[in-house]
């Protein structure tokens, strides 16, 4: 195993994309970072400074040097800790571009659409994002056709832990709205995909608690609420 | 240099994320491929069968497997012809990080800030839109600091068709808006830049021309300005 040097990972318990980041980490057994909790609403000065163009996180500090962008650090711990654990992404050039196709489709397309069930200014929108959800889990139940346990075949691999860090936000939202995201019924491949993640090494310890994401949701709803009214 | 097999490139004219692919194949010396020219507003089977979800170009098709989204393309072709003329991405693991990065700042901040440009309602609207430009332009700026020619350094890399493929379009909007998205006096560094990337082989004779663009940005305008006026 590659030395880990010194790591921090900058996050809060909420983020998708922080854990993410744990997940991948957790891929390649490393557990010795530090992690810092940040206030994305009392932005701390190790925050501003190690990622002053977006301040958010995920940020990943490796021996001084900040990384943001959740896909970059997943690439970057693939490359950095290539002689740990299985490789993160597939090695054929060509399952690597679908993989990194359809994480594009996840962090664009199920993202918007189960952000703006949270955001919904009606009941008639909050409906039409959800049934957005549905079809974009619809979408990538497609890769989980042939039988495979996991997007990436036989054990978990990139666009599993690219979807799976998303389930428990798609999970509260369905508590917090009384609405079914995770579809047994309409994505049986998807939902049981989604059961078998939760139990895996990659997600143990890291998949943010649905409280949290519904305490912060909360907060990023009430800030959309305000500006759609301004509009 | 490997083999090109059958190799296919889905596209348009106007498309900066086709010429993004173009750039790279250019970089690769990879010349013996078919362009397939796209109507999007009456698009081929082909299309529809390569990239079912989107049904957006560019698709590359290589020995008969379809490829969308460009920088997963980009890197696909960085991966596939890795012998044939210089490495696309940076080989480093940090700088590999920083550049995705900077590839998704510029296919989100300033993406977005110049298609706001196009499809602004008001001409205040425009005018917040142009400042965003140049903002992002700025931001990017920031790479090229110590006299570096190209953002990838001495010669053109990755991240140097990722934002060299939008230089047309903002060209594009400056022209039809009288406006200044490329702005000399406020980005000296960057304006240099962009007369310097023209000039080189990776850009040679790929280029969405500025007639193209502004033929394809008035439909989008109209679409997006009857949406507009739906909501």
């Amino acid at each position: 195993m590659a030395g880990e040097g010194d790591l921090k990972l900058l996050g809060t318990a909420a983020s998708q994309f922080v854990a993410r980041v744990r997940m991948a980490l957790n891929m390649k057994g490393v557990r010795l970072y530090e992690y810092i909790e940040q206030d994305l609403f009392n932005k701390s000065s190790l925050l501003l400074e190690s990622n002053p163009v977006h301040k958010k996180v995920p940020v990943l500090i490796h021996n001084g040097q900040p990384i943001a962008e959740s896909l970059a650090i997943v690439e970057y711990v693939d490359e950095v800790w290539h002689t740990a654990g299985a490789p993160i992404l597939p090695a054929d050039p060509y399952q690597r571009a679908v993989a990194r196709f359809w994480a594009a489709y996840t962090d664009t397309k199920l993202l918007y659409a189960y952000i703006g069930v949270n955001i919904a200014a009606t009941e008639e929108e909050r409906v039409e994002k959800v049934n957005e959800t549905v079809a974009a889990t619809s979408q990538l139940e497609t890769v989980l056709a042939d039988g495979k346990a996991f997007f990436a075949g036989d054990s978990v691999g990139y666009l599993d832990i690219v979807v799976g860090c998303h389930l428990s936000w798609l999970e509260a939202f369905s508590k917090m709205y009384g609405v079914v995201l995770i579809d047994a019924t309409k994505t049986p491949l998807f939902a049981a995909w989604a059961e078998r993640f939760g139990e895996t090494e990659a997600a143990k310890g890291v998949v943010p608690k649905t409280d949290a994401v519904a305490e912060y949701a909360k907060k990023r709803r009430a800030e959309a609420l305000a500006v759609k009214r301004k509009n």
